[in-house]
């Protein structure tokens, strides 16, 4: 369905921009697992608008509350549901989107799927919504540390043609964290963190590429076929708003190499199995092999620019519209938690999915 | 679930290498549509291994018969089961394969998940599988065209470094298919095709990319949040054998644009509403806007090369292992068919998804 | 998954019985249907504790919040987010639930299951999780009585032996309403009433039958094989707390008829088709047929009762155990507006999936 | 979807009554099951016609083929395809059914549903399309004995009035089997083949109520709310060809009781719990408590008589219609067999769930 996602471990978010909250609702959330509210509000914090100079100054507190599944501060196996109330909504800044649909935005998709629109804000479309996946995705993320000891680090890899050159193997969170721009790569960070400055004075926007790993995860996670590992992925991140790309392992740049160049040769050692290199990006025939788990995600630039832009009306006469409102002039930064939550759904859902199938952990790599 | 695909229009394929057969149940295709033997023929005809010399040689007559779902010549709304029969099943080629695991294939990772594994031809891995696909895309491209009037075209973009321009406003099937490449640029094509056979001479393999476009497609197909089209494409295609990345519209190249460059204006004319340009390769939101949809598939080089590589036994010992068997040395020519069969899935998916709305197209651009 | 239903028309109900509130997110409710808070308020309202004698008196004003997916009055297609704050939760009357399981209760099973409980008045076992049922179904008869001309009514159609004969093909709700049992042949409401009120004074409690018909469903709706009209109605009201059989047309009495007494003769009459009988109950092969639908099911005597009984602790030591709190003697008459909602949703989703088809109306009985 | 059934051990059933087969794709049974043909040619043999006098004469050896997730003997983990090719279709039996709808059978609703209709033998409404369940069903008790130690017993309880009271704590397959109508009482077994032989004379039919029972499942299987053990358990019965009614544990006869006579009291002995009495059938708040499961399932009698009835054309005109072709006069001796593969798909499915959660059994009863 639209708005749900997962198999085993499955989240409805719901929500407008400029309605009364956004929330989720988890159903199939193992039971016992201790969670508090701090933990999910450490990672809506790092989602938040106005955590930074550099992202939308939409005041929003984001506070995070439990309304169910959650007793004793444990889970109990029941639907865990989230909200957060919406507060700084100025819908005035909108009014004319009522009648003016903003290019490159979902105001005329909308209209032309439902033939109904809220137009405040851009209604569900906008990446308010992510509210819920942040929220679903810390818990995601605790169990995996709990249960799998699976650990996911996101970070921003490029702004523009600012590129970062990040050691998947060792990044933590805490460099990714220790600047607004979220690349670990200070002086990296610094640049880019200029020309955002830069493109918001300008009332223009970029974009860039957040690279992801997820270390830890055993071999035999993924399924053949359609819910191939990097399938679920792929959808996963291609879901998140403003998302255009997505790559596994080699990606695009492994189709310029030749098999002999490509392959990943297996070795042992004392009984494990590994890989020296990592073109497959952790992944084979869609199913996890032990080794870190590499994606990258395109996002464009935002489509809000502070610049007057052709566009049509609702009544299909050509006119110009100028973006007002607040807005992130790079999307990257607060992109980078929400990559790490989708990651973490698709992977607690297929960790789920392999210990029903009753099997030990026979490899690993 | 791993082997089943699409919401409405569903499909579950099944089937190993070398099983007694391959196939595929479709439940959920709408009743009264016409469907011959010979139109899903034609498009099985177009994946069949042995089609030409640069791809394997393994001789597959893969003749399809239809088992259920149709009577007098249309389909009955009931499941449509569609079977091919293995003929040409050499296992003898894959003995070494029972104990060591072949590089970047999927033989470590199904042993892992499942702790037994069909060694002969990679089983359930191998792209033997997507027979059932691209029969299921033919219904699903039939249907596609009669109600919709939508029309799906795949092509070999680049293999390796050589590249192909391909305007995806006019490429043809036709154009596509007049040599055994499948790129429509046909000096570009006589380029790929010499390096193909060179690298098959070398015992080597490549990879490359594949373009496509629907076109036709209304404004108003696919839905906000997780089920976006573009995500839906990216799971689809990405869940091919040897896919590692995925693209829409702009892809990874608009990150380098800036928001008042990759911004699509919206003009109308006569009540039509469209963009002069097509950064968002026809989504918007997750949904389409009318324009052709643009996506872009990565494919690796294949895995199975005649050369001796390092790799690791059942029992976790180092040795060395040398490909044997019929094989492609490029996977490209046959991926065009099934790039359109699973975009051809995913569009009547969200098709029929919208027709439930009961919606009419408001929208058009 | 365990609190989820539907496949197009979609809701996901949370909340326990003593948390902090309950709630249901619907995905998949067509644009456009007007809807206000009121007319979701009038469903609850007759589902509400408190609301006669003869019901629990837990005080619940039970007022539903809208918090997504309607803009001016409409629905917009996404998702629709409504929640009741609970407030009579006096959860000292279950302090003995914590280390003893209430006999024909769900606390052992949860236990069993989860290893971890919320005892506070049930939980998520506890009838307060229809809440968020009731809600939705009232937006699901809302769209079938616009859309597409459907009615249901629910009424009480027996109480422990004391029966009511109704004719469903006149029964109003109005009628059912009139008196708090919802039995709509007054006396025997009274009669009831009476038993029901024995019963409470007596610290018992009583089950009954609760019968309903679907008026105005078009020929065509259900789907062959396991989706049958009937199979998802039997689930739908097999999942409604202490619900314990179901039966469709005929039913059990069916089973003592013959073929050649039982078979619904068809006849025609001015282009319509129908049956002057109706053993079928308006389903033939899992599919409607365009006469009334008619189900029947069964509840329990509700398990808390005021007396003393044996049961185990938490530790698996014999003890006993007496009912306290504040409790239904009988669900049958808060049942009712249950069985409507349940219907409604597997209509409604029947509906849509119906319209996925193309198919127009072709047949009517 | 329509003709799929199951969460994580999913089946696909296809094929019509006079198509070239039937069969059907499991998908998602774990791997390292032992399975052999036989096992479920046993399995098929109960439910195969012709088997003996009182079931209906067509000729079929309904010999199945396992095509693919099967290797050197047991599964694989990937999709079961099994195949059994019809025989005696004698489709020239049907001729007149093309113009007119058989009275009670599905001919009418598929035509108003689909607008076109296989009218041989009834097409997909046939209770052939059950070869592909019992199939599947062999593999779920397969895993159930092996995994989980469950064993599931159905048997004929009653034909039209002819009652037999059976002990389910003790009832054996083989008693069940020991005659053709798989009633485990002998002297009862001896009237109700009387009876069926008389009907079959007369060119009538019966129905009847088919119970069973599933011995040693573990407390915790299920889930709240909708997905309980008992409404997956009635979707999966009244999905059978000819069900109309489900009861769970007391049923319709426990709606005559006070809450103080039907409550199972909970009893602990060397730290297993039990209830001694078992009104719920098992399944407390839809989850198992650990005592036997105990259903029953209504089955109208058969529809096709050999008799003269009322009916009306495809073309709406009023007419009549004398039945022919092979047929069952009653379907409750190959009903058991398809009870048994029910509950099992059921059950397998939730064992599976259960596995899911990563929780021991720590309630036992």
């Amino acid at each position: 369905m639209a708005s749900q996602f997962g198999t085993l471990f499955r989240i409805s978010t719901w929500g407008e921009s400029h309605g009364g909250a956004v929330g989720v609702v988890v159903d199939g959330c193992p039971p016992g697992l201790p969670i508090s509210v701090d933990e999910i509000q450490t990672e809506l914090d790092r989602r938040r608008p106005g955590q930074s100079r550099i992202v939308t100054q939409r005041k929003e507190a984001d506070r995070v509350e439990i309304l169910s599944g959650v007793f004793d501060g444990v889970t109990t196996g029941t639907p865990i549901s989230m909200l957060v109330w919406n507060q700084d909504a100025r819908s005035g800044d909108y009014d004319e989107m009522r009648t003016k649909y903003r290019p490159s935005h979902a105001d005329f998709t909308y209209d032309a799927k439902y033939g109904v629109r809220d137009w405040r804000g851009g209604g569900r479309s906008s990446a308010r919504e992510t509210v819920g996946r942040v929220a679903a995705g810390a818990l995601a993320q605790a169990l995996l540390r709990r249960d799998f000891g699976v650990e996911i680090v996101a970070w921003v890899e490029s702004v523009q043609s600012i590129r970062a050159e990040v050691d998947a193997l060792s990044v933590t969170r805490s460099e990714v964290d220790q600047n607004m721009v979220r690349c670990p790569i200070p002086e990296v960070a610094t640049e880019m963190q200029a020309l955002i400055e830069s493109v918001r004075k300008q009332g223009d926007s970029v974009g860039g590429v957040v690279g992801a790993v997820a270390r830890g995860v055993p071999a035999g996670w993924g399924e053949p076929v359609f819910d191939r590992l990097e399938a679920d992925l792929a959808k996963a991140l291609l879901s998140l708003p403003a998302c255009k790309g997505f790559e596994s392992g080699s990606g695009f740049a492994g189709t310029l190499l030749r098999g002999s160049e490509h392959n990943d040769p297996f070795r042992a050692s004392e009984g494990e199995v590994f890989t020296p290199t990592n073109s497959s990006g952790g992944i084979q025939g869609g199913i996890s092999n032990g080794m870190p788990i590499l994606v990258r995600a395109a996002f464009k630039p935002v489509a809000t620019i502070l610049a007057e832009q052709q566009t049509v009306t609702t009544s299909r006469e050509n006119t110009t519209l100028k973006g007002r409102g607040r807005h992130d002039p790079c999307v990257l930064p607060r992109a980078v938690p929400m990559v790490e939550a989708m990651m973490a759904l698709v992977l607690v859902d297929h960790a789920l999915r392999q210990r029903a199938l009753g099997i030990g952990r026979r490899g690993s790599i």
